[in-house]
């Protein structure tokens, strides 16, 4: 944890036990007797996290209770971890805020709509995989978004998040004064994951700039909202203006998911699948069926990747342990 | 509906059928076949709108599902509208993002946490009511807060909704641009609020000003968050000026509420309740029962201001019908 107030954008590493720690930045943490993650109605006093999460190496967050449901069914198919008939319990069954579900080294937490939501979320899972004393951990939302010049159904993997003007940062207010925090995300999870579509052949997946934004109807251009006071015409040449700059899709969490996860040491990604192709239209006018469908290709995606890394690191252990074995022979 | 772009915050009167209509402002809206509220589940073609709503006097809103659940219940027992132990179904099943649920002419919808969230909410409500033809619909937020200088369990019925720089705006950004609204709230509605509270005796209620922040933790000078830059003395330094400028209490989806209801003609009110004194602590460490029963204040206090205003207006028809029925002999 680092020390005290005033931290940068950068991880105090001299202060942590290794580089794949997960970082808080509170001095008053340490001098808390007990913390509540109120929202998740879990606890330090209440529940032993160690025992529930220290083994968490891959989180994965959407805006739906349901969708983070189906994900945990899926992702235990995929790993062969349990049969996928099983119900899964949610874990934060005492509160209607935020839906959570494990299996073996995957978490899956809804957190609603909006930056203000997903950032309280945020607040909580961080302090909940530092009080695990969680390491190596991934994360990655998986979401829906409104997509610029793509086929709906196009997956984007974020390469950065930008502001309603284009610029890659996040206006937070503390103590009523503005601060701008970075929305870098890890590069070379974006083209990780751009491979993994690739392997895997079924759908198109392109590298993007996501453009975050505080509201659905006019903070996106909609002409559908209650309240719409620019023309048809504004509405195409502001969305010319985003794809210029390099959005391919719009949604609402991306910024605050890059800048915590960012300042909180976590290696993160932003996948999500466009529904729709803004400049043809604002309105869900598919199928069920066919948004279903499209719904379904950032969780087969990252369950790609992560049953990749997951075989990976078990060839690694297999290695070492050949190494440690052959060692006295040698 | 408003002809053009370009409207302002004053309600464009002329057009309109009678000064109580709910208000939409988009040109758009009448050119298309069809209008899908996409994050309720409904549509103008799947759903009869004005069969469904047209009758509704009332809106109920509120962050979480099972409290929007409950007041449906507990008003429908207060109106002696349906057995109180009956099931009340979830208009919006087909979708996890809100819930929504009705009795008579009280209608009661979760908005989630944050002002993208309940501003979404609140464009498909907005259109909803337009679309159902209501007219005179008074409109409440009942949520929970953490208050300035107030015994916990006190509720709070917002004068002004003012920002983290205690100024009664919001800013919302539209194709880019800054844009910056009023949340003035209906003064005499607050007003009424206060005396059923004087009416009940039961809790203690107060007019005061509401902060809304776009975050639960830094945004709220909270010391418990996984990110913290500031110490104990800034966060008093803080919290005091609130105090000073008039702010009771603090929570996340106030001001938006307020500017787009004044938009679109809506009588609006926000009571919420204080969980904690934010000057004493950040934790929510009352019993689930007292929080419980703290959380159930703004129901009573607007379900007995909404059977008072249906009593008031059944008054009336009855005086109206006795003039008619005296018109002749006269």
């Amino acid at each position: 944890m680092a020390p005290g107030p005033g931290f940068s954008d950068e991880k105090n590493e001299t202060l942590c036990e290794s580089e794949s720690t997960v970082y808080v930045h509170n001095p008053h943490l340490d001098g808390m007797k007990d913390d509540i993650l109120y929202h998740f109605n879990l606890g330090t006093s209440t529940h032993n996290l160690p025992a529930m999460f220290g083994d968490v190496k891959f989180v994965c967050v959407g805006g739906s209770p349901w969708r983070m449901k189906s994900f945990i069914e899926y992702i235990a198919g995929e790993l062969s971890l349990e049969d996928p008939k099983a119900e899964y319990p949610n874990i934060c069954a005492g509160t209607d805020r935020y839906a959570m579900y494990k299996i073996g080294p995957v978490l899956s937490v809804s957190h609603g709509m909006g930056i203000p939501s997903i950032a309280i979320m945020l607040h909580e899972l961080i302090k909940l995989l530092y009080h695990a004393r969680c390491t190596d951990v991934t994360i990655f939302r998986i979401g829906t978004s409104g997509g610029l010049g793509l086929e709906p159904g196009t997956v984007v993997v974020t390469k950065q998040s930008v502001d309603a003007t284009f610029l890659p940062r996040l206006e937070q207010v503390i103590l009523g004064n503005t601060v701008v925090r970075s929305t870098d995300l890890d590069q070379g999870l974006a083209e990780e994951l751009l491979q993994c579509s690739k392997d895997l052949g079924q759908f198109e997946t392109v590298i993007g700039n996501t453009m975050c934004t505080m509201d659905f109807y006019e903070g996106q251009a909609r002409l559908d909202g209650a309240f719409c006071s620019y023309t048809e015409k504004d509405k195409q040449d502001y969305l010319t203006k985003a794809y210029e700059s390099g959005v391919r899709n719009i949604e609402m969490e991306s910024s605050v998911f890059a800048a915590m996860c960012k300042l909180s040491g976590l290696k993160a990604a932003v996948v999500c699948v466009t529904l729709l192709d803004r400049q043809k239209g604002d309105q869900l006018i598919s199928s069920h069926e066919v948004l279903h469908s499209y719904q379904q290709r950032p969780q087969i995606l990252v369950g790609h990747l992560i049953k990749k890394m997951l075989q990976t690191s078990a060839s690694v252990a297999v290695l070492d342990k050949k190494t440690v074995l052959q060692a006295p022979t040698t």
